[in-house]
């Protein structure tokens, strides 16, 4: 237990230390993100002081305890200086929530005139939940074997400690290219056009395909073509999986089964809404195809950055961005969803099955990168998809009980669930804003973000009760 | 491929014969079941003829061709008498397939003052809908290994030809359960107070889940609270496993864990939203409970019959009936949707799953009855939702770009995939009808019934190439 407390403590002190930072950066807001550094480095320092000398025990189950704190400790330390900034402890929550989840729903209005502080604590939030579930997804998911996960797993030869030791030193690395991606994307934007303040915050919540920006009309404030590509390029970039991009460039390696998987969809998709836009509107061809590929790749990437109110391009298209948000990125991203790795294993196993019909007796492997998928990995990827659709169905219910329609209800499950951002519909669609919800409805949906972030998997096993007679 | 053909050839020929009889029953629709039965009965006479003395080839992928076929065939001969009887080729034949794969969405209105003829030529159609469910269930689909059905297969040791026959025998006597049940139902409704003739259109739509009626107002029309309850029972009668009829009636064994799956879904189900009711509008306790379980015992065995247009009950009954439209009665009855026994599997698989959190090691063999749920089945029960879902959301994608509303789409979708009948909303809803939708969507509608009734990989495995390649 000591472990998984301890960097809980930790987690908090880092954080307390970027408020206090951000009180030195921004004098308009400085007693207040000097009074939240304080409030949160109290328990914090606490935490890391009582525990650091204790012994450090860690085991399995306690895995997933600290994936399963974190996320909660993080979205809760995070609400600390919105909630000093008046606004209500659900609203609060939610918003920092969807931040650290990278979900990109937003309960406040009016960011155009927002502290600067505030809105770059959000842009913070997204980042560094970028990062944490980059990590997660390549050092604890696979051994916790979560949704087929273990797919990734370094080398079966390797077990316990120095698995984890290796896929440690292997999330370090990555945080390079995380870093140096968003370096990259600011000092582009920055090129672009944007304000200083503009392109740091943009380029935070591009990378982390968080979504969260510094005006109502998101991305759309810019007017941009030249930022809109930049910004489809780079919400790509943050869909793509990490451990891909170090491949690329130590071993000049580009395949991935899950990257060409991605890259199809995009191609297919954006060409079809294009046809659509320009048929149905006679809209210029550049023009459909910029706001098509933007508003598609940050739906699939699960950013939610949107440049125009794509719900009003009929219910075609309405029903088609309902479908896409479900999809997800790439695994070993920043991105939620299902997730390509699994579309493209379920494809697989669907052909497997109709060649079955032809031969009831054939012995086909399925591979994927070259890999064997064993049987475990698939039914880990068949119970992953199982929990989505029941997750998504049961929230949808209760939001429902709040007295949503059923569009809003069905679109914010799925939303949030999803870690996408904008839902379908005039209350929660991409130019609306989830503040009028009832604030039950928040909780919920909050609750429906960190399950989904987590893989479902991770947080239901913590609502058992056999899980907590052996990890204590 | 000759017993194929020979097969559909003398369905088309008992049809023509019903035909007949229905011209000779009722005089004011004479000419028009005549002429139906001679345009039937001469290319199903001709092909009887010509193939009857033709050697008898058969193999697993003729089966998938039988299965595949024959409702085809059955929809299209039952079209002929409604489209002389000036009903366009689409309502005719949209309507033929609701019925004969026991959906029960209508395109009629005005049922009250309809020839009792065609009225009883739709409940026919359901009927021999139903039983022919029953036979495939029992004797081709566990073969086909669709599904996971092949945990149905008799025993192991009986292979092809043999397995088949034992099949065939069992199919036999479960027609005899199925028509007692209809007369019982038949007697039971009389003796309710129905006349002689809605007991008789009713009893067939009842037994097999169909739920076409004889007035717009559906089983409504009756006002009568016995007969509500005795609707209630009938259709749970036709929602149960036929196989499971016999072993109670032989050996007086009553387990089965996909009947006590659906009293517990019914418990639940019915006590939540009476309890709503109630709670909402303060009807009495009788009322609610009544009104309650026959629809809901309507939409989960896939019937489809209303009494009242539960879709205004508000969002959480509107969105608890959609879920439920997507669950289905038992595997082996007349009942469409996923069916108890895959959600049975999947429950335990889930259990699994969470188990071997906590246990990474461990052996655990998942029984459903006593059998031993084989890899195979589970993947076969996975792949069935799976493409259960994809289907589903093709199909409102598809029926979006008809301009339908997202409501209507997907509802509309799932109700026919599902084979229920009513969707939710104004249009398709209980109180609605499906008339009105353009004429793309019922040709897709009607494709929906088709795959769904036939649990999707029976008949999408008839779109690909190599399936041809090695049948024919």
């Amino acid at each position: 237990m000591t472990l998984v407390l301890l960097a809980n403590g930790l987690l908090i002190m880092g954080m307390s230390v970027l408020m206090a930072l951000l009180g030195l950066l921004f004098p308009d807001t400085r007693g207040l993100f000097m009074e939240a550094s304080v409030i949160t480095g109290f328990p914090g320092g606490l935490a890391v002081l009582a525990l650091w000398n204790r012994p450090r025990d860690f085991s399995r189950l306690h895995s997933f305890l600290l994936t399963g704190t974190i996320w909660v400790t993080g979205a809760t330390m995070g609400a600390v200086p919105l909630w000093l900034w008046q606004m209500m402890p659900v609203d609060a929550f939610f918003e920092s929530m969807s931040g650290i989840t990278t979900t990109g729903s937003t309960v406040l209005s009016g960011l155009d005139h927002m502290p600067h502080a505030i809105l770059l604590w959000r842009a913070i939030l997204q980042w560094l939940g970028g990062i944490g579930f980059i990590v997660a997804g390549i050092a604890l998911l696979p051994i916790l074997r979560v949704g087929g996960m273990q797919l990734f797993r370094t080398e079966s030869s390797e077990k316990g400690d120095k698995e984890m030791a290796t896929a440690a030193r292997f999330a370090g690395t990555t945080l390079w290219v995380y870093a140096g991606l968003t370096l990259t994307c600011m000092v582009v934007y920055r090129l672009g056009g944007m304000s200083i303040f503009d392109a740091v915050v943009h380029a935070m919540t591009t990378l982390s395909t968080g979504g969260y920006s510094t005006s109502d009309a998101s991305f759309g404030q810019f007017h941009s073509p030249g930022l809109e590509w930049a910004g489809t390029f780079f919400m790509l970039c943050g869909g793509l999986p990490f451990a891909w991009y170090m491949r690329v460039l130590s071993k000049g390696d580009i395949r991935s089964e899950q990257v060409r998987a991605l890259m199809v969809l995009f191609a297919v998709s954006i060409t079809l809404l294009t046809v659509w836009r320009v048929w149905t509107t006679g809209a210029p061809v550049e023009e459909a195809l910029r706001q098509v590929a933007f508003n598609v790749v940050s739906v699939v990437t699960t950013t939610g950055f949107a440049t125009v109110d794509y719900t009003e391009w009929g219910a075609f298209a309405a029903i088609a961005f309902l479908v896409l948000t479900a999809l997800g990125g790439c695994t070993g991203s920043t991105s939620g969803g299902a997730k390509m790795m699994r579309w493209v294993i379920v494809l697989k196993l669907l052909r497997l099955r109709f060649l079955r019909v032809r031969m009831p007796h054939a012995v086909e492997v399925t591979r994927y990168n070259g890999r064997v998928v064993e049987a475990d990995v698939m039914v880990g990827v068949m119970t992953f998809f199982v929990l989505y659709v029941i997750t998504v169905f049961a929230l949808a219910i209760v939001l429902d009980l709040y007295g949503l329609d059923m569009t809003t209800s069905f679109s914010g499950a799925l939303t949030a669930v999803a870690n996408v951002g904008p839902g379908i519909g005039g209350i929660i669609g991409p130019a609306g804003n989830f503040a009028l919800l009832p604030e039950g409805a928040k909780w919920w949906l909050a609750f429906g973000m960190y399950a989904g972030r987590l893989e479902m998997m991770t947080v239901f096993v913590l609502f058992t009760r056999t899980f907590w007679r052996e990890a204590v």
